[in-house]
């Protein structure tokens, strides 16, 4: 029904969304701020952009129902043509420019972060899975920066490309700088020697192999790419960082020099329509992710399935012995503890119960999909299933646990095996004992509480 | 550039971001799991779903450019024409359809929610501000549930409602039951009378005023909206929750009926495409804020700007009394502690520096968009701005701040003052005197780190 536009059940609503949260969680520190942009822009931005006539096949054209006269009583001419969006630059631009007063080379770098869903008609036999889709979502951000700042901006973003990648186990990778094309570029010669020189100092500055793409650079600036190996030795491209002097001339955006600018003299050729008191920015386009569908891809293969706990869809599934009331009511109140859903303030809160009294929840609250399988079949199918779907706990409970309020969880699947060690011997207050690990995988038994403090501790760790 | 789509600079799109955070956080405890779903779906999905017809002059059509040839080069006739979604129920269907075996009456219900863009081609002379756009967003869900179902899908969106409502101070609002038009509904007379039957029963419960709007349900479901009275006594239509008996018809939605539904006998009459031993689930459309764009109009208004500080994208300004080197570098790490950007772990870590080393940060840190104003201008003119600008908190810093290491609070624009008393003497662990309150405002010295836990703890009271 919508060919190349992914439907992410919730298992995959679920890593998309953390994914994104992660990234969210760390824009503070690297001083970018979200923004919200159309989807749909009239045709004549896109001419402005470049993209109507450069991009042309990759673009979906817009209209109203009503503009080409289709239905009865349609006002036809209402609206001209929109272009769907397939990148987010030409409205961050109609940002920066709309965003009040002449900005001042004080007000650099603003750095914008969209995680805006993109359209690309690739044509249908070049689709596949998640990797090459036609809907998708970047981890876009553009920084409109001074030329004296692409130094430190692009150091920073090397940084934090390091600090993601870091985080989820990936990597080798290495860096590629595509340099001046020989001909047909914008800009002045002295624009792209002190450019591609900031390029060079961040590149060995990140203490990353690195390697030049001599005149691979587009026309309109140079750029690096991210190329990151995975577990078989395959090559992706996923992190990009590309410079842009031509966007800021097509959109005529300017900032007030600084006095140092203004002693160094005269603006670009060829650059003819700006105020003498002003100068450029520069754009730098980045992702870290690159596409979110791409990277879930990438990691659904790079962990084999086995999400780390923190990412998981399935972190942990309670399954029961049997199916006797008791049981089945203790299975319910283990899920809602781990899941951090049951508020120990009130008695009775299951949600289905007539006098359950909703109170606003944290927006910060961790919560966890935990599932439970109380189905009547065999205890042996029922953990087959479980490991088959790749859960980091299974938990199985009977009138033992039920009677004594613990849990015993048995853990599997956990990427970085050392770390969750250290974690439950924190929150045990004990080292792991032999009988904890028999037969090779981790099964202890604890308190409720202390499950749910050992999740929240990997939660936190990002294990 | 796009009529009727707005563009959200930052600080718009933080007041929108956590106002779906605010939903998100509260999703687990009301059972609803979030999906992603396409923009676009092909026109034979509208013409299934209805909304083609029915629905013809609001909707946008999407066509590659290469279908229509209007590129060189292009493959004509590669894609047939699209739809821009009008509304996230045709893509849930899918879903609910695609998600694996056929579900069971045990299954029941599912809930998806969804925050996608939709877009309704308004006529341009309707536009106005956030209140009538082309796109915006819902915070939508479907329940797909059994009939005997309905009741307690009703109370507990109800009770949904309720807490949302009372969190932002809004209301009083009013109920209103639209129920079976005369002619021309689908389903049974039966069908209906028990669905009204239970809404009728859900609006008793809830303790709320609420009337009915005899015959004036759409011909597929009787309905509920929430009406809401502004502070001018405006009424707003804001809520709405929908029962609807055709789209699971039009997608044969079916689901393994329980043994009590199958001695109860016969499916609808004029529904004879359905297994017997099948049941087709009732579908409730509903949405909280409505569209989250006309929510934050109404909570503009209703706040006149003075948001509540964990809602607020001007929690706080810190102004410096003038512009030396050492006290810029204070109000540099006032900011950063108040905004839960320094890692106290690190003793460097300003991100401009060349040595910062970045730590990935937790999903559920609590980040504050702290402003400095260090220009050069008087102090009377930077705290004129910072009150019309509507800080929460205005933090004044000269030598004697800086040389204690402390702040001063000037405590503004709070919409619950006497909470905001209580939190500030918890904190403080002590009252508040005459001197913290001269001039009627509060202003009171403490350390930094006491103003950021006073902070948090605004933020987790949702004050």
């Amino acid at each position: 029904m919508s060919p190349g536009s992914p439907l992410l059940l919730p298992n995959g609503a679920y890593v998309f969304q953390k994914l994104q949260d992660f990234l969210r969680a760390q824009y503070p520190q690297f001083g970018y701020k979200e923004v919200i942009t159309p989807t749909i822009y009239k045709k004549s931005l896109w001419e402005k952009s470049g993209h109507w006539d450069n991009y042309a096949e990759d673009m979906f054209s817009v209209q109203g129902r009503g503009a080409t006269g289709q239905t009865e009583n349609a006002q036809a001419g209402e609206d001209e043509e929109f272009g769907l969006k397939p990148m987010n630059c030409p409205g961050h631009c109609l940002l920066f420019w709309g965003e009040g007063e002449l900005k001042s080379y004080r007000d650099l770098p603003v750095r914008y972060a969209d995680f805006s869903a993109l359209h690309r008609n690739e044509i249908s036999g070049s689709l596949t899975g998640l990797t090459r889709v036609r809907r998708f979502h970047q981890d876009d951000a553009h920084i409109f920066c001074r030329p004296d700042q692409i130094l430190s901006e692009i150091e920073q973003t090397l940084k934090f490309v390091g600090m993601v990648y870091d985080t989820f186990n990936l990597g080798p990778y290495k860096l590629l700088l595509s340099t001046r094309p020989e001909e047909h570029y914008i800009g002045t010669l002295e624009e792209w020697n002190r450019a591609e020189e900031q390029l060079t100092t961040a590149l060995n500055n990140s203490g990353r192999e690195w390697a030049i793409n001599e005149g691979d650079g587009a026309f309109y600036g140079p750029k690096i790419d991210i190329i990151l190996k995975d577990a078989t030795g395959k090559e992706h491209q996923t992190a990009t960082i590309q410079l842009d002097f031509q966007l800021p001339q097509r959109f005529d955006l300017q900032y007030q020099a600084s006095p140092e600018e203004l002693e160094a003299g005269a603006v670009s050729a060829g650059d003819k329509n700006i105020d003498p008191s002003c100068r450029r920015p520069v754009i730098v386009h980045r992702a870290i992710y690159g596409s979110l569908e791409r990277f879930m891809a990438l990691l659904i293969e790079h962990y084999n399935g086995s999400f780390p706990f923190w990412l998981s869809p399935r972190p942990a599934v309670v399954v029961t012995l049997n199916q006797k009331p008791e049981l089945l009511e203790y299975a319910a109140r283990v899920q809602s503890v781990l899941a951090g859903v049951l508020d120990p303030s009130h008695s009775n809160n299951a949600q289905t119960s007539a006098d359950f009294k909703p109170t606003p929840r944290q927006l910060s609250a961790i919560h966890l999909p935990i599932d439970v399988d109380s189905s009547a079949r065999q205890l042996g199918k029922k953990l087959r299933e479980a490991h088959n779907k790749k859960y980091n706990h299974i938990i199985v409970i009977g009138a033992e646990e039920a009677k004594s309020q613990t849990v015993r969880l048995n853990i599997k699947n956990q990427p970085n095996d050392g770390a969750v060690r250290e974690v439950i011997t924190e929150v045990l207050g004990r080292p792991l004992t032999e009988e904890d690990e028999l037969k090779g995988t981790i099964s202890v038994g604890m308190t409720i509480e202390e499950a749910r403090r050992y999740f929240l501790a990997l939660v936190e760790r990002f294990l």
